[in-house]
């Protein structure tokens, strides 16, 4: 059984924006790779969406132990299991985030909608197809409260 | 500059499944998360899908180092950037897929949709809701080439 495993971050985020603004759906971010890893990214620009998958370094490792949570601190909310979150305080705390491609050039994309803060190691960038999406989805009503919405638009 | 990040396991992948079996949209797994987590579940059953990630530990390390590739290596599909595919052969080779929850017990989740080989180290599951889809996607024609068609039903 495998003990641990190795990433090396293939690039970084690059944002100027800070604090509630990097929730923001509409929030800029560029997506800057090693420039060793350009070529990877020939033909990413014909797709509409990525998702990104980076680590969350800001997470301090005591953290990473947390079992049960109540999302945004709400007292509305019921206390949960934190895989049936997506609290950064998890076991590996990796974030995804399924972002808008705006501009792709040399080894930098240009994003909407990445929640990550500036100087965020990226771990992998994948292209979002119709495998990532289905019809039907259920979520529990603390999500529909919480998030005060049913769609992303 | 963050140069290594050290992830552990949370569990593994369970599946009866061999070979082609895997891709098999409805194919069935267990996820079979470390017995300290189980209280980490609580609530995960509100939701319908969940995105597993897992490390695809059967991709060689010189493997990591791929820059192009086609598709299944298919000669109709044009030679593409690998962040513009989802093979396996990436620098961090972190698998990601949407499955569809069938039953939770103990620390033990049956899915269908996962396509990781049995024994598979799991990095994180995450609870997919509204803001992991989005209402136009576009993709480039050798995808739908590929795939055969434009939605998962």
């Amino acid at each position: 059984m495998l003990k641990e495993i190795k990433l090396s971050p293939i690039g970084y985020v690059d944002t100027k924006s800070v604090g509630k603004e990097i929730r923001n759906r509409c929030n800029i971010s560029r997506i800057v790779l090693d420039q060793g890893l350009t070529e990877g990214l020939e033909g990413i620009e014909d797709f509409s969406h990525l998702l990104v998958l980076f680590w969350m370094h800001m997470v301090p490792k005591e953290e990473r132990r947390t079992l049960k949570t109540r999302p945004r601190g709400r007292a509305d909310v019921p206390l949960l299991g934190m895989f049936a979150t997506r609290t950064p305080y998890r076991p590996n705390p990796i974030g995804l985030t399924l972002v808008e491609i705006l501009e792709v050039k040399d080894n930098i994309i240009t994003v909407r909608g990445l929640d990550a803060v500036d100087g965020t190691p990226l771990l992998d960038i994948k292209p979002f197809d119709y495998w990532d999406t289905v019809d039907e989805v259920k979520v529990p009503d603390w999500w529909i409260r919480l998030e005060g919405k049913q769609h992303n638009i």
